[in-house]
């Protein structure tokens, strides 16, 4: 036991990394890495039992649930976003550095990637027997178990305004669950909170396009499958529906951080800065009676 | 990062709102969207998909959870009713004042409004492609995506039952998650608790007219569906039946404080009550002990 | 405001009940009713609706959930069993009182009959235009939806050993959630996790008979069946069948208490006392040291 | 009530068991029955009842509560792994001590044995009634309800490393959720987030084989079948599957640590262990200048 624990102690050493941004771009790596690898995997399973084990229902259970999972693994390290429009949102807002988001949204691109091929893997025998699964024009096609693609009826317009709603409804609640003034939860439970968000918004954002509403989700699982059978049609089909869950998103983290704001973010933070500002004018106040030459430092305390 | 915390702080101040009623009108407005637009989505998804993406299941799973995450949205701010039933039985009770009432009522049934109106945009490409979706007459009549509209089998009479019991059930279990004498839950997990109610109204009580108990989160989305599409025929079908789910809730509202307050809460008061007075006698008895004109004293600090 | 309170403060003290056995059996009686109302209300819906509204999973989330919401109501008056056969376990143990019992197993069958007459009224109409319903003989007898019939495969000494092992399971894992010396829950989940069992017990082991494991929540509602319109026949259904889910219950108890105290409680409990035992013995050593007069104090202050 | 309590503390003393690891091995034992009577009770039911009581998604629920309600009956005694590659795991990184392995491996597997035994007896009369039920060429074959079975489609080699990534992505999960230096949820809530760890694999990786990823919970229940009726061919059965579920995790096991090591525990684990080194450096530096022949006694009280 002794030996053992130093012999860790040593690995440990050895592999620790000091830079805190790599370290947190390794976490939200594998965070990315869970969500995608749980959620995709559940796709698999629905698409590949040809719904004898799973139904859309399981699929939306296992992004909730894999969106819990990855921020429990990787929260305390780099605050799991798992999604580079949260991250955009928490740089818009001034909670996180904007030299955080190119780090971020990279690893988390390569956490997608590599938790697909994860799934790619452990079905390849149900891919490999199912005719078709690799071609594009046949109706077993198999891409959508990684990348999402717009059901028949969506014009691309629509499908845009659809990944703008999905982000934004995501941003606003998370915006809410993570907002200091307003702390509507008990620390500690907010990666289960979000993986409700997550599940509610396939439970009912769902059909049009697969709600990726998550650059990363849908971009490193589909390079993955460009790489490894499907070919370039995955970026080129339906018009090449792959730039919006990319760039619509985006646009729904500005939305979501707009509204939040507007409705409940500036009035609990401006509620905060009142009562701060009470505080220190009080201590003035009382910092004259006594003396006058104390007040500056009563100010700077609370500053 | 400086001058963009700079930045954000003179918008925050610009657009801070002071009026508190206004602020919670606008938190209660926010919240009820966010219960309406998942909710809706969900019964949205399950229609126009024919099944193969929702279940009458995943309706109550998303209102439950929709109902959660309005609450966490605007609970701190506003309370999160959500619910005019839940603003009237908090009145009756005297623990908000009367005033709210109308203007809760107010911004409820807007946000209900354009929670709906963002669904109705987000599906409106497969809302146009199903011939007759916008037709009353027609079996493929989507009017129900948005508002409630009872099953074949009920009469006008058992449907306003059917509102009374669900909106009781709703309250008495409200009621007793909020009882400050009762408190059986861990601070901060209302809103939790809350969903769970909802969601299992919607499993046992959804079947005869889609569990509404909500007037605000009926007749703000009957308000969109009639100026975006089905016309005045929403107001008018089955007997006028949209004035049950906007006045069934208030009666169902007053029987569950009357059967929550006789059968727990006036007991748990009273036994609150109870304890006080008799720390008070004991204080009176101690003072009196000690020195007699104190005792005035120690009954000012308890009451 | 101010009259309001004055009246709602007046109402409090008249209808205030002072017994506290009466008061904990109300309480009983309406956690009862609302687990029984939900309950049954989802085999209601997914009966009713032939499948639409409801599967076999919706009725066991509902039962779930309904023990949740009726301990959360009373559980801080009177512990919120529901289930005489959990207060004959806690009555085993010496945790409450026996002469709670009959008091607790009165109210809590009142309760579920009322719970199913709610019930009952909700889905009236949809009853009767059922034909066949209120008939034994029918394929569409409804019985079932308020107390449970074995399956036709279940013969009567199976069904009573279904329903042994189903009150078994539920009884060992309520005694480990509330076993003061092994809390393996923070304080305020027990609700929660209760319904967590009632939801698992009726996944695993519904399929035989519907889980009654209750007496109360099956009796109740048969005798109600018995005075609307089914008749004698709930009872001599199947070789009276309903003396089952009666008797076999308190059994379960009965064994569910041994294994978990020959499993874990007991030692649990040892170990506790142990550490009791080892402080008193050293507190003795360091008051003999000290002082041989002080010694019996130290005693005494720790029994 | 006095000679009740009097009679329990005498069985108490005389069942008590004062050996830790053979209490703890007892716990693990009802745990892990807990895990297969209510999961296997869940396929059961699904099986029997041919998809009219359960879904495979009511089997993931089952696994995932199941799990969560095993942990929380023996955790606090033997720290709730119920599975010999949670075990191994932990004894990797030096949490356990290696003697334990053995034992608890032992006794997991005894609980799955009996776990599956109580549900057989459960099922009984369904099971016969069920023409081949028992007999492995028969399209009735009911051993998939005991112990896991490979899908048709799988390959050896496939089937293995679906094993080793379930496994890999179970640990990797939950040495996020007990690491001591992670702590990312509230105490208390371990068992419930590893119940929906369970609940995801379930949902993502049971396509391919049912996701035993534990060598307890399938090798206990294929003995118990081997005995009961099937005979050896449960053992034969697709080229020894049996084989598979018992070592493939244990190399799971190793890979998910290291995975989690790598990229989040070792750098959690050595930022803790900078810190502590920064503030003996500190104390040092204060010592030194304090008093020279002090610096010894600060260090020593910090390792």
């Amino acid at each position: 036991m002794g030996r053992q624990k130093e012999y860790l102690g040593k690995l440990s050493r050895f592999f620790q990394i000091r830079n805190l941004l790599l370290r947190q771009a390794l976490a939200e790596c594998l965070g990315t890495l869970i969500l995608v690898m749980f959620g995709c995997g559940a796709v698999a399973q629905r698409v590949l039992s040809g719904g004898s084990h799973g139904l859309f229902l399981t699929v939306n259970f296992a992004f909730g649930f894999a969106a819990m999972l990855g921020i429990l693994v990787c929260g305390q390290v780099s605050g799991g976003h798992l999604n580079p429009a949260v991250t955009f949102a928490l740089c818009l807002l001034g909670r996180e550095r904007w030299r955080k988001f190119p780090m971020y949204f990279l690893f988390q691109t390569i956490g997608a990637f590599f938790g697909s091929a994860i799934i790619f893997g452990m079905y390849y025998d149900a891919l490999l027997l199912r005719p078709g699964s690799f071609n594009f024009t046949s109706i077993n096609n198999t891409a959508g178990i990684f990348s999402t693609y717009p059901a028949r009826h969506l014009t691309l317009v629509n499908g845009f305004f659809d990944q703008i709603i999905g982000t934004t409804a995501l941003i606003v609640c998370v915006l809410a669950i993570v907002d200091p003034y307003n702390n509507p939860i008990p620390q500690g439970l907010e990666a289960f909170t979000v993986g409700f968000v997550v599940l509610v918004i396939g439970l009912s954002m769902g059909f049009n396009s697969g709600y990726a509403v998550n650059p990363a989700r849908d971009f490193g699982p589909r390079l993955f499958t460009s790489m490894s059978g499907w070919g370039g049609a995955v970026f080129t089909a339906r018009d090449c529906w792959f730039l919006v869950p990319i760039f619509a998103p985006f646009l729904g983290s500005i939305l979501g951080v707009v509204i939040y704001q507007l409705m409940v973010g500036f009035h609990t933070e401006g509620e905060a800065r009142d009562k701060k500002q009470g505080t220190v004018q009080q201590n003035l106040q009382l910092a004259n009676v006594a003396s006058s030459n104390n007040s500056k430092e009563a100010t700077k305390e609370i500053y």
